[in-house]
């Protein structure tokens, strides 16, 4: 079809909602970063397979600022170990701001995600020299592209960072750390001064989201084993004194920066960069916040109200050129299925329903080429109020486009307003859709609604006294709607060609197949006596032929129906085998 | 099979672990917490599908105390909703010991798992009178029972309270309730007087885990909506002065009291309660804090560690009397099948291979009475050190007891040592499994490793002599092991018999059919002249016989010939449509 822009547009409408708000102010306390445009307000989202969604300045850099703390953590963990990080730095909430100068009970500073925690986390990273680089080299994987330094505002940073300079000597003489602290501060300024976009945020916050490998280059940015232990500090550390109210309201592992970024996530599920340099005075950026908040609000974004579920909300695709209804088909119709199924696209859905679930359907729809989408919903647990939301933009898109929309199965509450045309199946969904997309082509080929022995699959190859002759052999029938033409489990002799009319084989209360004109059924019985298998009723009133003794044919006409029946089971199973293997 | 023991011993080994250490005290700030015998000591594990755990004294009943908590605070923002909460409640984590008089910036406890919040939470639960009634139906409502009050532990604490009464009017005062103090602290004392045993806590826990649905019972305690908020509080102030690090180290969301029990859980996963009454300085259970510990570390619970997927561990489950490998059978064997398959039991796993996977794995397998257990391991994403460790106790349990263990697909390398036999794919594990089955079977129906035209399924029904024509209408071939009989895409007329050996025909490199002694293929180009579907290679040495032109044989053979394929073909078509509607 092509690529639907429900998100983008509820993207675009969340950051509009803030955009006029000019409330906070630019930090100041390092003078660079007063320079910033107030009016800068970007944000981006990645999701786990690593698709990118950009709004408003998501290619402006800004200095990372903060939001370099847990990713650096992250390093230190991964070169330390969790056991060594925590003799060093704590992992409590301090209920401090985040520039506080003390330490906690036993001489640490409370947790990585503020100044001092961060500073003595920089002092952990392996490298003598090459501490920055190894930084920047980790920053850079994470973002899935090489990053570069803002001088300025390094300078600006190290000529001012007094509170820092206090921080760092206190807890040099506190034994935090042995190294040169004029050293370990440069790196630190070093590192806060990396220029990122939200876009990078995103893809960062989605690595970690990722379990530790990037999504886009699908490059490995940090074991996987340190992830939880990052994730675990950013929930209940990463906002500062806010950090509690954050994960109450928003749900999200996330962390702030002055310079007004901030990158939050949801395990298994995507990462969210948002940039507007106007920050409150817990040194949260104030749009970056409000988005965050209706992220979680409106998109359902938390990490325990949505199961972080990495549960793919699309538990199969079958295309209907190679997955086929139970219908029983002539020759010719399968034919014309296999070169224009591929109008037919049936989607098992499956798990809660949420904004992230419905933005993975509607990107694979998007890149299909179906007018016919057929949305099995019967495994989907539960549909929040955004999924339900964007599914209707989503079925309203896909009308506008001249496709239709097919539900089957237990439809939920929320998702039965989609679609006029549901079907209590996927098969006889998968049924209806065949049925029009034959009905569109050139009838060429297709058997009409009304077929006669001679030219059934059954009569092929039989001249027309032969033809004649099985026909006098066989007794015409009328079955009316809802009649049942054989019963599961008796004992029968006899085959039937369907002339015109419909009817459904069941086995149990479990459909099994389905016949129009042109179809034999009942063949196993024919041939061995077998009991029969299914039972078979007729959905409209029928016309069909029995046939029960071919013996007084002759045997040349005799092999060749033989022969017929042995072409049209194969074909059939041909039909089931592509089934089993591609389904 | 039988309960496989290897999650009861790992429980145990755990409770030993801690079961002789002695540190910690009886809470004696209420007098008949003192009374409390320091040995005990339970714990129970609840799955998310209702399965519980018991071991030591998981019956042994104690005051609930602080661990009444979340529960409590559930039924008040189902109550109010969250923003009324907030109001009078904060949800920052304090800093503060659970008992501290110390209320936040606006007036407001810090948190309700503290003893203010939680007092000013009872005054937040509707229902004048029956304020307390209502506490006691929701807690037995998460526990799965009704629930009853140890009286004097009540009196106990009524008389004793003076620390939570300085609370409680300290908030009267300061607007944050106007209700009564003693009526408010009757219902709290009350509340924290209520008996429970480890089992009850891992139930109400798995019922937070499992979004408000108790899993033992089927009811729902708690809106799914507040789950999410509850979850929160827990993680980042569930443990009082210890969350941040509890947080890190467990990763679970839990709640402790002075009474000694701790719950915690793992959305999507399961609950865990354990108990014991020896306390540290902070109030939490010396053993439980272990336990609980150790279930993170060595059992792989952890929120951000483990993903906390509601992904089942188990893909499908095919009992092989209704899944049938792609080896085409004769009639006979294909009944055997039906009759005997349920020896051989497929899973297909997926997902991050966890302990509460190889759980989910080991219970289903002990409920089946096959002793061919066949596990598809392709789409297992990663397997921790803990389920490596159980499924090597599997293996070893499994082939205890007589049966054996086939592995089929990509085997992640933990896994790799559980068996001998691995296949490349489950169809080939099937059909291994299948032949074994066969062979354990008395011969009687079985064809030999040797068939001829008279015996097959193709000259059933025609007399010495028809037979004899049949077999002179074909032509013996001998096929040496890796040569290919039949090239997908190339024209043909013939069908081959296969009277001794093995070929395993694919389509590209996607394996479809085997066939050994007895079995027919090719039959579709010899019926109608079709190009062949697939390539056809022997796996060993084989006989073959083929037809080409059969039309110098009577009518009367003809046609028996043609109906015996289309019996042949019948059979494997029902085989199919029973894989694709059970599979």
């Amino acid at each position: 079809m092509m690529p639907f822009p429900v998100i983008p547009a509820r993207l675009e409408a969340l950051r509009l909602r803030y955009a006029s708000d000019d409330s906070g102010a630019l930090a100041d306390y390092i003078p660079e970063l007063a320079k910033a445009d107030p009016s800068w307000f970007g944000m981006s989202l990645c999701t786990i397979d690593g698709h990118v969604y950009d709004c408003g300045d998501s290619d402006q850099e800004f200095t990372i600022q903060s939001v370099s703390k847990p990713f650096v953590y992250a390093l230190a963990l991964a070169d330390n170990g969790p056991t060594a990080m925590l003799e060093r730095v704590g992992v409590e909430p301090s209920g401090k701001a985040f520039n506080s100068i003390l330490l906690d009970g036993t001489n640490r500073p409370h947790n990585p995600m503020v100044n001092a925690g961060a500073i003595a986390t920089v002092a952990m990273v392996r490298g003598v020299d090459g501490r920055f680089d190894r930084i920047l080299e980790t920053l850079g994987a994470f973002a899935g592209r090489t990053l570069s330094m803002d001088d300025s505002v390094y300078e600006s940073e190290r000529e001012t960072g007094h509170q820092n300079r206090a921080i760092a000597h206190l807890m040099r003489t506190a034994g935090v750390f042995d190294l040169d602290v004029e050293e370990v501060l440069d790196v630190y300024f070093r590192q806060c001064s990396v220029l990122v976009t939200s876009r990078d945020l995103a893809v960062m916050a989605a690595t970690l989201a990722n379990g530790g490998r990037n999504p886009v280059t699908g490059r490995t940015a940090l074991p996987s084993e340190a992830v939880g232990d990052v994730l675990s500090v950013m929930f209940t550390s990463g906002m500062y004194d806010y950090s509690g109210e954050w994960a109450f309201e928003t749900g999200m592992p996330a962390k702030s920066g002055v310079s007004g970024g901030i990158a939050g996530l949801i395990p298994g599920q995507a990462g969210l960069g948002v940039f507007s340099p106007l920050v409150d005075d817990r040194g949260n950026s104030v749009r970056g916040t409000q988005v965050c908040q209706d992220f979680s609000k409106d998109l359902g974004f938390h990490l325990f109200r949505n199961r972080t579920d990495s549960l793919p909300p699309i538990k199969s695709v079958s295309i209907g050129s190679a997955r086929h209804s139970y219908r029983v088909r002539s020759i010719a119709e399968t034919q014309l299925l296999k070169h224009h199924g591929n109008r037919i696209t049936a989607f098992e859905l499956q798990g809660p329903w949420t904004f992230i679930a419905v933005e993975r359907l509607m990107r694979r729809v998007g890149e299909l080429d179906s007018g016919f989408v057929i949305l099995e919903t019967s495994r989907i647990g539960s549909v929040d109020e955004v999924a339900g939301a964007l599914m209707n933009e989503f079925a309203d898109s896909i009308a506008a486009n001249g496709g239709t929309l097919i539900l089957s199965g237990t439809v939920p509450t929320r998702l039965t307003g989609l679609s006029t045309v549901t079907f209590p199946t996927i098969d006889e969904a998968l049924e209806w859709s065949e049925e029009r997309v034959l009905s569109n082509l050139s009838p060429e080929g297709r058997p009409g609604s009304t077929v006669t022995v001679a030219d059934s699959d059954l009569g092929r190859g039989l001249d027309a006294d032969a033809a004649e002759a099985l026909a006098r052999a066989g007794r015409m029938m009328r079955i009316a709607e809802g009649s049942a033409v054989v019963h599961e489990g008796t004992a029968a002799r006899s085959m039937y060609l369907v002339t015109s009319g419909h009817l459904t084989a069941s086995i149990g209360d479990r459909r099994v197949a389905s016949f129009g004109p042109g179809a034999i059924f009942g063949e196993m019985s024919f041939l061995t006596g077998a009991r029969r298998t299914a039972t078979v009723v007729a959905d409209a009133a029928c016309r069909l032929v029995e046939f029960n003794d071919i013996g007084a044919l002759s045997p040349e006409i005799r092999e060749r129906v033989h022969r017929n029946i042995a072409v049209v089971i194969a074909q059939r199973l041909t039909v089931a085998n592509r089934t089993m293997t591609d389904g």
